[in-house]
């Protein structure tokens, strides 16, 4: 399919799941009014962002995926609207417990699951003390609307994921986020920061780029929202605002992208037998 | 040393090698004088960029390292003014052709070469016709003022690149460049996406980045100028415009640079194990 309108949701939210997994459900519904095909929804979007601190009673907000009310319920409106929605959730596997993603397909079925790789952690962003770093590798899934890669969050800041992805013949790439300000140093804004590391990725790869961020103040910590969708240049071309909840659509073209990421040359130019050093553990 | 100031050139060169020697030597002379210490001059400023075109003559402007004018001249200057100089030149090796770079210390010594890892080729860009692919893997250096990466024009969009170097320590990399219009595809301005490339390595690594283009039209080729110095958020801090020559200079905290980049704990949380699809050829 050569053209897809992906959109990214933006939203504040309550800290009580049925309430925001509705919301989310709306949002859905939104985008999909808009001609949306695939509708990211922000991380974690069940609650609060509860990695702010390290609280033990937080662990009950995971459940395994097939479980989990938060991927029932994207995998309901998924299939009633024809829509692919990645959906981000905390997972709980046995003993461990991941930042995870499910990828649910436009009939509702799930095809599979990515864990978060990267995991952060500093002031605000306690993410060490509840998940254990994704063991599944990167992903990427022939969905009903082109093969698709997703990173989570911290993942967005990493060359080597979505490089990863590309590689593996991702089309677009999608990374739901929780990212804000920094209780601990405030006078440091992250968000163009941020989005630029991102517009680099995709300039990087000639790969269009989809960010879904939440917005709102919780505990202190002001998300900035800023959710977009670049094009394969890296020039963005749907953006909401710092404080607004809603939808940020836009229509891709995948053939075109497909030209020019052949055309550049870029992956024709790499050189995997000079890369060793980005594997060794050192 | 905890602040260098750090500089890039631009010019336009009149394809006679000793004139456009002696302009880069005038521009070295500027940079020294607005208190630059190391100093950048743009990919092959000895003459036009002649890989516009596919022609055997070429070949003849290349030497060996240590016979090269311009690498003589840049010790020359060097060591008179007590600057570092990382000087890109067409290189012969034998029967081999490199697109390489002198990093010429402050004393005037040549402290090692870098052979150019991604050769590019397109219309108006035929690099592959005259250069082997470099052989001597990303490379670094400790310099009278720090330890410095270089990477030449292509180099500077591949995100393994500036991993690799940041990854041996590197605290500034340097790009020369010599980039500008596309003979057979007029309407793509690559430029903002040159600089989008760049400056996402910079924030991706926490590092900052020198780059130096030339300008002027030489056979219908426009180059687009734009030199620039990032610091290691990717924020532009000195820049030059399209068409003019002259020296983009400006003091880099490295201190500031290496204690975010230890606090951001991208290095911290890098997954080595899960990036084993960067390095195979397939």
């Amino acid at each position: 399919m050569s053209r897809v309108t992906v959109a990214a949701l933006q939203a504040s939210f309550t800290d009580h799941l049925a309430d925001d997994v509705a919301r989310v459900v709306t949002l859905v519904e939104e985008a999909a009014a808009q001609g949306a095909q695939v509708v990211l929804p922000p991380e974690l979007f069940q609650g609060h962002y509860f990695c702010r601190t390290e609280d033990e009673s937080h662990f009950e907000r995971a459940f395994p995926t097939a479980e989990h009310p938060a991927v029932q319920a994207m995998q309901e409106v998924a299939e009633r609207l024809g829509v692919v929605v990645p959906t981000s959730y905390f997972e709980r596997d046995g003993q461990h417990f991941y930042n995870s993603l499910a990828m649910v397909d436009a009939d509702g079925s799930v095809l599979g699951t990515y864990r978060k790789s990267h995991i952060p952690d500093g002031p605000g962003y306690e993410e060490k003390f509840y998940f254990r770093p994704g063991n599944t590798g990167f992903r990427v899934w022939d969905t009903s609307l082109g093969r698709l890669g997703v990173g989570i969050c911290w993942d967005q800041w990493f060359p080597e994921a979505a490089r990863a992805m590309v590689l593996m013949g991702a089309e677009v790439l999608f990374y739901p986020t929780a990212i804000g300000s920094e209780p601990e140093d405030p006078g440091l804004d992250t968000r163009r920061l941020w989005q630029r590391a991102m517009l680099g990725h995709a300039i990087s790869n000639l790969v269009p780029i989809v960010a879904a961020n939440r917005v709102g103040t919780e505990g202190g910590q002001t998300f900035y929202g800023h959710s977009f969708v670049c094009d394969h240049f890296g020039d963005i071309r749907a953006e909401l605002p710092a404080t607004e909840e809603g939808v940020a659509a836009y229509q891709l073209d995948l053939a075109e992208a497909g030209k020019r990421r052949a055309a550049f040359g870029f992956f024709r130019d790499r050189r995997p037998d000079l890369y060793g050093r980005l594997v060794v553990d050192q």
